[in-house]
C-alpha cells in the first residue's frame, strides 16, 4: 500500500501567489508542499517552508539555494515547464492527489497553458487547480460534481468532441463546443451536476461571491 | 467614406482595470471610450469620462446612471455578455478598429471566455486585446506580425485545424495543436514572424520584461 496515497500535496506554481482564503488554506493544510522554482523565493519570503523545490532552479536566490540545498530537485528539461516537472516529481514519488495553486494571475498565455495542462496531468494523477476565483477540475469521463443551486460553472473542451450536461441551467446535449466561451457562464441547478464528455474537458466552479 | 474608420475605439471590459503603461496609454490616447457596464463605476472613480456605457446597466451606480444618462446604452440580451454587446455597439456605429482593455485578470473563466471571443469578433471588426502582460490578436488567414528577436509568442488554436509558423524558434509545420499549451511559449527569431492557419487562431505577444 502506498502510504502517500491520501497525503495532500500542494504545488505552488509560478503565477500570482494566492490571496483568497481557499487556496491559502490548501497551502496551510498541505502535508507536502512543492514549490515550482520561480515561486520559491516568494513563498519563503512569506515565511513558508517548502518540502521540495522543482524546476530549472535558475530563478531561486543564492541564499535559498544554499539554505534549501537538500530539497532542491533541479530538472533542466527544456521541453516542459516547471509545473509539469513538479507534477512529474509528484507522480514519481507516489503522490497521486495534487492541488495546484498559484497557476494563474500573471501572463495570460501562462494561465491558459497551465489550465490546459490539467487535461494532460489527469492521465497521471488526480489533479485540481485552486485559484483566487474558483476550482478547475479536468475530466475525461462522466463525472458528478458536488454543487449548490446557483453555483457558477464553466466548461472548457480541450478536444473537439461531444459532451452532455445534467442539472445545469443551460443544458448541453451531445454537442461540440466550437469555441472556449460556449461552455462558460453556466449555473448549477442544485446539490450536484454532472458532465458526460467524449473527450477531455476542464470544469471551472467559481466561489460564491 | 466612413469617418470613424481610423478612429481608435477602446472598450474597457469588466476584468481587472489595467495597470501596465501599454493599456493605460491606449485609454489615454483613445478617441472614443466605451465602458462595459461593470467597468464604468471604476473608470469614472479614477477620473475617466466614457463616451458610451454599454451592457445590462445593472451594475452602474445610481449617481453615475443619472450623471451619464445621455451615454447609457442598455442592452438586456441575456445570451451575450457586456463585452460582446460593446463590440456589437461599435460595429453598429461604424467603429471597425477596436482595442479591448481590462478583459482579463479576474475570474479565469471570464478571462478564457473574453480571449476566445476575439475569434468571433474578428469576423465583425479589427479587434485586439491589450492586457497588462501583452497583446492578443485573432487571425484566420496568413498574417505577418511585426516583432523583434526574442519576443515571447504564444499561439492558441480555436479550431482543431492545421497551422504553420514562419520565423519562430519552435516551428509548427502543418500541424494541429491538440491542447492549448502546445502552441504556447514560442519565441520570435527576428523583425517579423508569420502564422498561416487553416482555422481560427489567437496570437499572444508578451511585452518585453
Amino acid at each position: 500500500m502506498n502510504k502517500n496515497k491520501t497525503v495532500t500535496t500542494v504545488i505552488i506554481a509560478n503565477g500570482r501567489f494566492p490571496s483568497h482564503p481557499v487556496p491559502l488554506s490548501c497551502i496551510r493544510e498541505a502535508e507536502y508542499i512543492i514549490c515550482c522554482d520561480g515561486a520559491a523565493n516568494d513563498f519563503i519570503a512569506r515565511g513558508g517552508v517548502p518540502d521540495a523545490i522543482v524546476g530549472d532552479c535558475d530563478s531561486i536566490s543564492e541564499e535559498n539555494k544554499i539554505r534549501f540545498a537538500d530539497i532542491l530537485h533541479p530538472n533542466p528539461d527544456q521541453e516542459t515547464n516547471d509545473l509539469t516537472k513538479s507534477v512529474q516529481f509528484c507522480v514519481e514519488n507516489g503522490r497521486q492527489e495534487i492541488i495546484i495553486v498559484g497557476g494563474t494571475g500573471k501572463r495570460e498565455d501562462h494561465t491558459l497553458g497551465n489550465i490546459s495542462l490539467l487535461a494532460d496531468y489527469a492521465e497521471l494523477a488526480e489533479v485540481i487547480m485552486v485559484t483566487n476565483w474558483g476550482i478547475f477540475t479536468p475530466i475525461h469521463s462522466i463525472t458528478e460534481f458536488k454543487s449548490y443551486k446557483g453555483e457558477q460553472v464553466s466548461i472548457f473542451s480541450i478536444d473537439p468532441k461531444k459532451l452532455t450536461t445534467h442539472n445545469l441551467k443551460y443544458p448541453v446535449e451531445g454537442r461540440i463546443l466550437t469555441n472556449w466561451w460556449q461552455g462558460s457562464l453556466n449555473e448549477s441547478l442544485g446539490d450536484s451536476f454532472s458532465i458526460d464528455p467524449e473527450g477531455r474537458v476542464i470544469v471551472f466552479q467559481a466561489y460564491k461571491q
